[in-house]
């Protein structure tokens, strides 16, 4: 690796200035020494321009279209407040609670999706008390309990695909194996059926068939927007097509990217043929490279072969790698001079999955320095834990 | 299989009594109502039973013994102080919350134990203030650095004996590969010059090779035990072993069993053979098999050729499977009559990894109904996170 393609995650907001590490130009080993560590940063322009970047494509093709932010990447409330006063997208919801967390930001009904699976009947009660929401059903029991409790409320069908996306095989939600997720074009006339005993107009179509695709997985979101018109051709009353989450990002030095170009090329034809409006519900996208996680140094030091840096935080902070080993970017705040080695970025977990990052090139560091962890903004704060106590954190939403 | 091997798990305090399950002589459908659910339970006899056994073998054999429960396993307060006011045993601890939990819970200094790895000076900062707890250095950075905190203090050195033992390949905490845990021989020398240096006398040995180990781990064991005298030779002032935790549990019909009376011999060779003291930080062992979750069945639904039974929790309140691939023991509260049929059991959680158990034998079930997740009772509560708003729960510890 060159010393160029060790920079390849600058970009203009996101970048050494003489040698210290700037997120919207706040300076981030500034936020540490004042914040303390662990401490999450997010960048409020980062999370608009990327929320305007996928608008701006389906835009540019006249594609209608609403965005919903996946609130269960990302619930911290200043960044979901900034979402409602400065956004033009609705959020996704998939518990009762979130619904509610939704509400308290003040996002209107009309605003908000509700996509889940396993809804049990206290679930469907929380649901009830809020007709203007947008629900999606995700299984015929869902349908008979939801029209018990909602008799002719307009409703969305969680369809499953058959057909995989994913930056890994355990984000693919659909395919060859069959999944708890959606109902399956062997069902759908059941599922009319039903929808049609409760008087509850089918208007929406959902598929949500993976996570984290990129543009070799371009070819397969075709198949999946095919294989969705067969729903389609027996739906008469379906005017939106909600095509869930999942969207990727670049990850690594040699990582592939998402081509948003075709992808918006792929839902014009879709839409225009259809004549649907077009839903997503990007969560990840929208937020994990906003985000950047601070860490201090707390340990230096070579065992055998291997030099291990220790930091003051584990995977309970951000679960993602070991999830789905998702890798992140590991560069420190402030670049001391020396040559690169060959470093293992490990946490204060008493547990051997607990690894940052194994054998990247990083600069000289020290204890008491800080790590700067890229690409952490979804799914961390969410997802965290507070196993072995180690829980405690705090959040910055980067505003000016 | 059979039916009888269905009820494999059965034990005189956990079994069902007229069709309905119990533990520790508790109607678990009749807690599951009042209750709510979702619901961990922890029987404290089970509890107590197996310190008692895991004492009750070194006893017999005459070894000095001391054990000390992971409290990262499972930090239910109640739990905690049922320990404290009934058990013969300490707690390990690994981070400065959990040090002063044990302390707010009763127990005296020298009954905790402190294993970590990554330490930091803030951690260190609190453990210098609670001289009378047994520190167990993992790296040579600790020893400095807790040297010039607390000079003169006895120290424990954690070791890494270069062999990994446990259930899954991702817990060997020691092998081929470095980790990041404890001193290797070969720098064994740097250690005692270090400890000398601040006057430190290294009075304990600790390793922790593994988590889950069964019977046809025992001969790494012995070996792991061999290695340590590696160590111990070069060390004079050594008086007690630690050797960590990481006993494993039968979990499935055809699993493997930990034959306890093997391991009682070679730990009594080895205690009698070098004049030491034993150590162990059981956490899983002891609370694993102790406690249950109750979950309710939110949806029956076959798809495609598929029967999912979806529950109210998911993999966020009990993460070890997807963690480890540790499987759970899944049966209903209340046995329906009807033919065993193969069922998923699957969470609420919007992901494709949130799978409790797949194509198990269960009997009819319908919505409504209570599940009992067994083997849940170590790392479920402790390492559980609110992913999509969906970690509330109660615990109960079953005292009579």
């Amino acid at each position: 690796m060159t010393t160029n393609d060790w920079f390849w995650w600058q970009r203009p907001d996101l970048g050494y200035v003489n040698g210290r590490l700037h997120l919207q130009q706040h300076n981030l080993q500034a936020l540490a020494e004042s914040a303390g560590t662990p401490t999450y940063a997010y960048s409020s322009h980062r999370f608009r321009a990327n929320w305007r970047r996928l608008a701006g494509v389906l835009t540019a093709r006249e594609v209608p279209h609403k965005l919903f932010f996946a609130l269960k990447s990302n619930r911290f409330l200043p960044l979901l407040t900034f979402l409602r006063l400065h956004g033009e997208c609705g959020v996704d919801v998939c518990s009762p609670s979130e619904l509610l967390l939704a509400r308290q930001v003040g996002f209107a009904e009309s605003d908000i999706t509700y996509t889940n699976t396993a809804v049990s009947n206290a679930d469907l009660d929380i649901i009830a008390r809020h007709p203007g929401i947008q629900v999606n059903c995700d299984a015929l029991s869902t349908i008979r309990r939801l029209g018990e409790r909602s008799p002719g409320r307009a409703i969305g069908l969680r369809i499953n695909p058959e057909l995989g996306l994913g930056y890994h095989d355990a984000l693919h939600y659909a395919g060859v194996k069959t999944t708890k997720f959606g109902i399956y074009l062997d069902h759908l006339p059941e599922a009319m059926a039903l929808a049609k005993q409760y008087g509850m107009p089918i208007t929406r179509l959902h598929f949500h068939a993976g996570s984290g695709y990129l543009s070799p997985q371009l070819e397969t979101f075709a198949r999946i927007l095919v294989e969705n018109g067969r729903f389609l051709d027996q739906l008469p009353d379906v005017t939106t097509v909600n095509i869930g989450g999942g969207l990727g990002l670049k990850l690594t030095a040699d990582g592939h990217e998402l081509d948003l170009e075709r992808w918006g090329d792929l839902l014009a034809n879709f839409a225009k043929e259809r004549g649907v409006t077009i839903q997503a519900e990007p969560g990840d996208y929208l937020i994990k490279d906003a985000g950047v996680l601070l860490l201090q140094v707390a340990m230096v030091e070579r065992k055998k072969e291997t030099l291990f840096v220790g930091v003051n935080g584990g995977f309970n902070l951000q679960p993602l790698s070991v999830y789905y080993q998702t890798p992140f970017v590991v560069v420190p705040t402030v670049l001391r001079q020396g040559a690169m080695q060959p470093t293992t970025v490990v946490g204060n977990i008493n547990e051997g999955i607990d690894i940052w990052a194994e054998n990247i090139p990083l600069p000289p560091l020290v204890e008491g320095d800080t790590l700067a962890f890229l690409n952490v903004g979804g799914y961390g704060s969410a997802m965290s834990s507070n196993h072995c106590m180690r829980g405690q954190f705090s959040e910055y939403l980067l505003v000016d």
